[in-house]
């Protein structure tokens, strides 16, 4: 097996049909010719060397030739197509050491703090795959027990700069981002259209939902498409002022999606991640005007005005240092914005919003108002203090519906199936009352158990809102599936606990 | 799919021949019948169910229905077993929730301090292989940053009580340990028997290497059986006094091995995890007197006195917490004990040491003697200060040696491969001088290079040590391969780096 000039092991590439998520892995036969499996033993790592390409992997041990025979080495989906060479290539293949920027890892944990250079390293190894996922961890949690201003400040630029970064050549770039856990919550899809109306530039890169119902770029997909590469984004933005797609193919702040899939695998969540991720997208996508919207409510990401504080002041000094001017503002997060949750849904919310039909829903109108009424406001020419009335004239006046259409159109037709589920359960009241609280986190989930945000259409329609009497048995909700496993489930879920609080006692502590 | 009783859907198991060590994984076809792999992608998690039995499992995607098919679910090596469900049976499969007391885990990665029933239950949890990798990280690593004495004894207690526990029902039962690092250093297989034959009870179990080229367990497989179930080694114990085992046989605090595995992966090295992990093994051995080793030397685990001493007062305040008698000594880690580095060679001067052969490494003699010296003094019996010379006569009459042959016939013969590896390089001094260090991380290395353990007839033999002469070309040690790319790769590393310092020269930095 070996080649003249080297005495290392070489090995035949082979795909491995296993999609493994982020990792890297690479198969092996317990009888490999080249490589002693044993020694590698017990997800220990290797390296793949072929030209000039060199691919950091985990190792998996088979006994069936079929899969991975001795003289092969079986890559899995995600490491053949990052690897990038054909099947049948020798390859030299090495026990690996870990990333050296793994030693700084080690030093944090044991409480040094890192210098600017150590973070910016690490984060070239994350952005090119060669952390484990027990590395990743490692990283985050490492950074979750303390994080200095200069290692938030490292982290935030380092993150920004690997990857694409955006120039708009415009004095001003708005942006606006909510930082999450408000079902139905698509004001992004008012707000841009209302901003990109009046004629300031908008470049709106959104997220697809990793464990909500439906992201920004989930609902806006039922419109439009919104895979565009960085070419034809900038294409929309040049001709619409602004655009709604999804930034994962935009590739901004690459290291960032990394770290974001390991960080809720585990449900870590801290404030200075969270301000390192969302400013390192914005740096690079090259916004000057950021608005951040923190909803704040029990079942929120923030539970009190606190807390909600300590996060605003970290954005303004993350965002004050790197000359990004950005504003906070806290929004009610009690209960969900507007009627539908999951993609289908909430698009429909948003196209009565735009179209000015009387049954749109008046909270998620009245927030995006208000977010827009900021975000114009960043405008010089406009008199200050106009600015809710000038985005509520650009949203009746039906110029910011025609702008939605003028981006939809830019960006392309949808290619994905938008029906509506066909399968429905109504939820009804147990008693009668005033709906006093919604659960946020529980809707979320059993709109996702009903098939969002895979299922376009599946989802949540909300008929009742806090403040609000019912009589027992009245729906005050309709849940939509399109696939009967899940249908069955998420009956069974929604009977268990449905979310709702009628006067004081909670719908899921009855009987039905 | 779905049964009459339940709506929950159901899959087929089936076997998938992949070793993913200690992660439980399970594949599913993407076209999955009963589940929606979209759903659970990118590494999620996923729980099985069967009557009572429940695991919870790493989910990879296929679209190879050779591999898993649409109505199957394929569980790799380690689930299959630990499931023990048959081929065929049907499973319910859910998407997991993460462990309860992963918020525990949480809790302290905020810089909570845990009580001792969060810390059983996260052992517990471990134990089960609740836990994926990332998971066992964020606990290793959430620890590491701060431990406080109260959890440090909670989590050595949980760990003992998580597994097999043995009473012997003897006033004294001695043990060792060694907290390693140092090659060659098997000073077990030498105390054990001479310990033994004074008639204290010695019940050694052991561990294989992780990372270094021989476990004490790797070397006395050269010579017996060490794959014994509690009940043979008790019976071994009975007849000889002692044994020579190896721990992973006889589920000593497993849930230590789990936590190990991880830590070596992270080369994370906490005094508390070691403290804990080593007096976990020892309070589920039965151990009432425990002397330690702790070897100093600048390529040890511990570089200088300072550190040795830290380790010792940890070692002492977990021991009287448990009512164990403890001892603490610092021994010379500046160089490997004995001539052989790899399990053929470590039991050649084992064996040299207790038959008195004038050839046999006296470092590993006199080593031996000072630790037995020690144990002995713990029997009431013997007159205070005359430990060493009752173990030196234990040796020099060939008591020792007999009852080494005694513990050999009872836990029965070795059934591996034990002749000495063919393939040669001798590695030669690159100038006259003195020895002035060696590298024992080097050298483990290379021994592992050379293909120890996996190999037993692997390894180096070494010829010269610190304070002996040399002179140019005259070798230093020679390393034995059995395989042949091996032998390439070990010869092109020792050729690169030797690990000797010679009259204050690096050798590895000359040519040669």
């Amino acid at each position: 097996m070996n080649t003249g000039n080297s005495s290392r092991p070489q090995l035949k590439i082979r795909r491995v049909n296993l999609d493994t998520g982020r990792e890297n892995v690479a198969v092996i036969s317990r009888r490999s010719k080249a490589l002693r499996p044993e020694v590698f033993r017990g997800f220990s790592r290797v390296e793949l060397r072929r030209n000039s390409r060199v691919l950091l992997a985990t190792l998996l041990i088979t006994d069936d030739d079929a899969l991975v025979g001795p003289e092969d080495i079986g890559l899995s989906d995600p490491a053949f197509r990052r690897f990038a060479e054909p099947v049948g290539s020798l390859v030299t293949v090495t026990p690996s050491m870990p990333p050296n920027s793994l030693d700084a890892v080690r030093g944090k944990i044991q409480g040094r703090t890192l210098a600017a250079s150590e973070i910016a390293e690490i984060v070239n190894d994350l952005t090119h795959f060669r952390y484990s996922d027990m590395e990743i961890a490692a990283f985050l949690i490492s950074f979750a027990s303390f994080t200095t201003s200069d290692e938030l400040l490292a982290l935030a630029q380092a993150m920004a700069q690997a990857g694409t970064q955006l120039k708009w050549n415009k004095p001003i770039v708005v942006d606006k981002h909510c930082i999450g856990g408000i079902p139905g919550n698509r004001t992004s899809m008012v707000v841009v259209p209302i901003v990109a109306a009046h004629g300031l530039t908008i470049p709106k890169t959104s997220s697809r939902a990793i464990t909500s119902p439906a992201g920004t770029a989930d609902t806006m997909e039922v419109l439009a498409r919104v895979d565009l590469g960085v070419e034809e984004m900038k294409e929309v933005v040049s001709a619409c002022h602004g655009c709604l797609v999804w930034g994962g193919h935009v590739n901004l702040a690459p290291a960032d999606d990394i770290l974001i899939s390991v960080e809720r695998a585990l449900s870590l969540d801290t404030r200075e991640q969270m301000v390192a991720s969302i400013l390192s997208k914005k740096l690079a996508a090259g916004s000057t005007h950021l608005l951040i919207d923190l909803p704040v409510g029990p079942a929120a990401k923030l539970t009190n005005a606190n807390e909600a504080m300590r996060l605003r002041k970290l954005f303004e000094f993350v965002g004050d240092h790197f000359g990004i001017s950005i504003e906070v503002i806290t929004t009610d997060g009690r209960q969900p914005i507007g009627s539908g949750i999951g993609p289908v849904l909430e698009a429909q919310d948003v196209m009565a919003v735009l179209s000015n039909d009387p049954s749109a829903p008046p909270d998620l109108r009245e927030k995006s108002l208000r977010l827009a009424a900021h975000l114009l406001e960043y405008d010089p020419e406009l008199r200050g203090g106009t600015g809710y009335a000038r985005a509520r004239h650009l949203l009746d006046s039906g110029a910011a519906l025609k702008q939605m259409q003028k981006i939809i159109d830019a960006q392309g037709p949808s290619v994905c199936r938008t029906d509506l589920g066909t399968l429905t359960i109504d939820v009804p009241a147990p008693g009668d009352g005033v709906v006093s609280a919604i659960d946020c986190l529980r809707l979320n989930r059993l709109a996702r158990t009903a098939g969002a945000p895979i299922d376009k259409g599946a989802g949540i329609r909300i008929f009742k809102k806090i403040g609000d009497r019912v009589e027992k048995g009245e729906p005050l909700y309709r849940i939509y599936s399109l696939d009967h496993s899940e249908h069955g489930l998420v009956a069974a879920a929604a009977k268990s606990n449905a979310g709702y609080l009628i006067d004081g006692q909670r719908r899921g502590e009855t009987e039905l």
